[in-house]
């Protein structure tokens, strides 16, 4: 049983776990910047009470869920240094981990032990507390990205906190989730986002629109996220977003160039495998949600 | 009511067609390079009878559905021609319109009066007759993209047809069609092929794919359709889709810069001006199904 969680950011991750944290917590307690929110989120039942003042909010609890934006996080950390509980856990929901691993360095030095960084792999184009969903984790993946520096009860405690929720918990090393989530996140949202605000600056855009078929609107749903958090996960994790942006633009050449050429066997080739590797990917969420 | 249909090319488009039209044909004849594909076809009651010979299958028909892929259409004309019946109408369902109209001119010098090139915006994953489905085009777009030569009577009976089959007729400019498409279907096609080439490229393929999460499937499904078909559109419609490659990617190459330059808020502005080009696009969608 948890006394008090404190979730900082009351949006949809923040209001979604503690929804359905409820069960398990005698007392919530959200803080947000948006006083609104905070007022939303009472009436909704998802928070007990609110409070805009962090240090406060956070003092006694003992456990406390960081669900902000990436781009906040050094601020909060300082602010909650002072009142830093050993007794209490810390973890956040990021979507990068090396910026919040260096922002917590940064502020306290070293990583404290008992700050587990953390990524629930679930998310939605809704966002808000109105969007809050107690089975939004559910069957979902959280990769927690431990150092050395943590402790293991704290790692337990929050690995336990997502499992309750519904969600199944991965540990990895830091760099490697930044890499793997520029690859298959950052990278696809932004070329979502390139190609959707290219089309919509072309004169002739409702009538383009007008003809899509229903594969553009899957192609692009990614492109109404949200557009600060992207362009903070762009620069939290920048290093290894330019990465992929040059291998894939390095490919795209290629592939441009063999249109040009006509070489419609080599595209034909490049079409295949990466058919192929989808078909290797849904095999392996399958077998993952079996 | 249509006395002979003859459908070439019975995979999922053409027996899709084939499917739904049955109830004003008396007679559907498929022809098909798969003498397999034909026997399937009879056997599932989607045509007739089969026939390898097209000239045979062609002659008595009053109605010619040719859902081959775009780079059969000329050897078709050529095959077509010495049985090519002025009492008939003769359409296709090429992706590419441009294309298609070029191979007409070659064979016949001019476009046939009798032959109206169309687009039906429908398709799925799968493939083949085994796909066919009645319904494919309820409430689906079919791109028409007739030409000074055409016939109105030919022009009608197209028209007809399709709407019979659910679907909503659109007129439009070859050129205009092709440049629509090649922003709209083209270049996100070959954006998601390129994307899910590289990834599965990679070592880490296994692992990377493991932590995608739904928004990778949805904009990944298009690498999933057939790269035969691609490699042909990508073909046959290389004049526009090299523009609009090359527009894409100066896109990316800005958005690249303000990555490494670490322009957030100019990232930011990007991104909400493409959420907000989503936006109009689905209320087009929306109007438009309503």
């Amino acid at each position: 049983m948890i006394q008090r969680l404190c979730v900082i950011g009351v949006g949809l991750i923040g209001g979604s776990a503690a929804r359905c944290a409820r069960g398990f917590c005698r007392e919530i307690v959200g803080v947000d910047v948006s006083p609104e929110n905070l007022r939303r989120g009472i009436e909704l039942g998802v928070i007990d009470w609110g409070c805009e003042d962090l240090a406060v909010a956070a003092q006694d609890a003992d456990f406390v869920l960081i669900a902000t934006p990436v781009g906040a996080i050094e601020e909060i950390f300082r602010t909650l240094a002072p009142v830093w509980s050993e007794s209490a856990v810390y973890t956040d929901v990021g979507s990068t981990k090396g910026s919040v691993v260096e922002a917590a360095r940064s502020v306290f030095r070293r990583l404290p032990g008992n700050f587990v960084p953390g990524h629930p792999v679930a998310g939605a184009e809704r966002s808000g507390v109105d969007a809050a969903d107690p089975d939004l984790f559910a069957g979902k993946r959280v990769v927690l990205t431990p150092l050395p520096d943590s402790e293991t009860n704290a790692l337990q405690r929050v690995e336990s906190f997502w499992q309750r929720l519904g969600a199944r918990v991965s540990i990895m090393d830091v760099s490697h989730h930044d890499v793997v989530f520029a690859a298959t996140s950052h990278l696809p949202h932004i070329l979502a986002f390139t190609l959707v605000g290219m089309l919509g600056r072309k004169n002739e855009q409702a009538e383009i629109f007008q003809y899509a078929a229903g594969g553009f609107r899957d192609f692009t749903r990614i492109a109404s996220s949200d557009a600060r958090m992207w362009s903070d996960i762009c620069h939290a994790n920048r290093r290894f977003i330019l990465q992929m942006l040059e291998e894939f633009q390095q490919d795209l050449q290629e592939v441009t160039a063999f249109i040009r050429a006509d070489r419609v066997d080599a595209l034909y080739t490049r079409f295949r495998e990466a058919r192929a590797a989808r078909e290797r990917f849904l095999q392996g969420m399958n077998d993952d949600h079996a």
